[in-house]
């Protein structure tokens, strides 16, 4: 009669922040990421170990993950393209870090200026590196532009298979296909997660949604369908597409909050203080637009009694009912 | 390996435009509906014969509607809530017409000055009517409200199923689940789609959504999995919610079709000519707010190969791989 568990990760600080017209401040961030950690997300990913002058907005990042570790005993990530981001988001106490590894070589090049297979090899010293380390750091790989990319195109189902299988075998811990440009549809979703899983199992943990074409929720229900308990989404849906002018950032998480409380799944997420959230976003960036249904509409009557109702029934035939088939 | 067909009705020249500020003059209303079709839309829904006085918006209704169905042998459809507009609607020479019955009694008596069954006794006499007459004239029935209401909150599954038989007993050719408020949530649409077929079977046919949460593609997803082939939706989502500002309004018509072409499904649609449409609705209706994130971002460069890959693709192997469930 318990429900079902789904991990949320935040990637507005790192994702959509990097995006942003104007920086935000050190303590404004840290504010920012503490009201959302208070409101129950069990994990942020809260800055980028990238050079300073390619994102000026990640500047602080050594400082925003030192400061948020030295309080929290989990939850805090961060992204690193190389060891040496790897090393330094270690050093500053990360609890998982985060490499890109992107499908597409167009993109790929662009993005870390290796080849996708350059950069598995750069995978496989982090991970080399971090299992010599005393303390333990979750080592999660993205595969980048694994929906579709905006420079080659459609990426083949065989190529995501093979990226996947050889993270899997570089080391990492989790392996998140990641819709980097939005392109994705629900079909494509449901296929990949059924491909990949066939050949690196449980390793495939995690969906990481754009919603450029307004498919991120229907893309994560196709997910959820499939098995996924685990999806990245940023607040307000900050961000955007660099190579989509126009386009909406992440999955927004408070929608996708909504629906899955809705649907009788447990994010451990007050939604309530989790809008509020956005109140800092809407003062210190007023250049970007912010996304996000519930909160232009306001929690609807129903809400509460869905989750009650929900709480009560969720049992086996339930998990059918609810389309949710286990792995 | 034909593709499987979806019907879309666009409703955005009577839920949209009954929603909107301004008027949109009689000769705009028709030349915006002639592109539509000319996009190659099935259906559109263009007017309500609902007093002028009520819904200015909708006052050149008889002209619409006759203007429309002397040039089109099909497609055009009108909104009545009573046994006048019904005559009214046939008398202009409408192919289908659509009666609102809300499962809420709290609904009914707002929208309508009946209680729910009380507007059902009116659909008695409207099925009546259209029986004796020479020309066959579609008779659609949405339940209004089926997936929560605004004033009464959550509505009951039972509830539902028994407006609905009660709808099929009266004579409803076609009756539509309609989240009116944009309330649902996917498990939910799944559950009561089954519920409702095991009492009405094949009269079940569509889905009439609002994108008031962010769920709206996510629902019709959910109803496209429970073989559901048959949705409303508007052109930019135009319209939004009485109850609820600052909500959007149905779902995007572009949105839908994009979602829909990409997972392998013919709607008959062009897209680029359809989003070309929403031209009328920047120029004409300055104040509304028009949504879609397929005319924001434009149309990725995957959409025509993954229409090309899955036109080849779509036998029975693949029935299952796009998740597509026959009633």
């Amino acid at each position: 009669m318990t429900k079902e568990k789904i991990h949320i990760c935040e990637v507005g600080p790192r994702d959509g922040l990097q995006m942003a017209a104007a920086i935000m401040p050190t303590r404004v961030k840290l504010d920012w990421i503490s009201q959302m950690l208070a409101a129950g997300l069990p994990e942020v990913e809260a800055g980028s170990f990238v050079p300073a002058k390619l994102v000026p907005q990640m500047a602080d990042t050594q400082e925003i993950i030192s400061s948020l570790t030295q309080v929290y005993s989990s939850g805090i990530s961060a992204l690193a393209p190389n060891l040496k981001g790897a090393q330094l988001a270690y050093a500053a106490g990360a609890h998982a870090v985060i490499v890109p590894v992107s499908v597409s070589d167009g993109h790929s090049l662009a993005n870390t200026r290796k080849s996708t297979f350059d950069q598995i090899a750069e995978l496989e010293k982090i991970a080399a590196w971090i299992h010599e380390q005393d303390r333990p750091m979750r080592l999660d790989v993205g595969c980048a532009t694994a929906l579709g990319c905006s420079i080659e195109g459609v990426i083949p189902e065989k190529r995501v298979v093979q990226v996947a299988v050889a993270l899997a075998q570089a080391g990492a811990d989790i392996i998140v296909l990641s819709d980097t440009v939005g392109y994705g549809h629900p079909a494509q979703v449901r296929a990949l997660i059924r491909a990949v899983r066939l050949e690196v199992g449980d390793k495939l943990q995690k969906l990481h949604l754009h919603d450029t074409m307004g498919l991120g929720l229907a893309n994560a229900l196709a997910g959820l369908e499939e098995g996924i308990r685990s999806f990245d989404a940023s607040l307000a849906g900050l961000g955007g597409c660099p190579f989509a002018p126009g386009a909406s950032g992440n999955i927004v998480t408070e929608d996708l909050v909504f629906m899955l409380h809705s649907m009788g799944f447990d994010t451990g997420i007050d939604l309530e203080r989790l809008l509020s959230a956005r109140q800092i976003l809407s003062q210190t960036l007023p250049d970007e637009r912010l996304h996000g249904n519930v909160f232009a509409a306001g929690i609807p009557k129903t809400y509460k009694a869905y989750s009650k109702v929900q709480e009560v029934v969720l049992d086996q035939s339930d998990r059918m009912r609810l389309a949710v088939h286990p792995p």
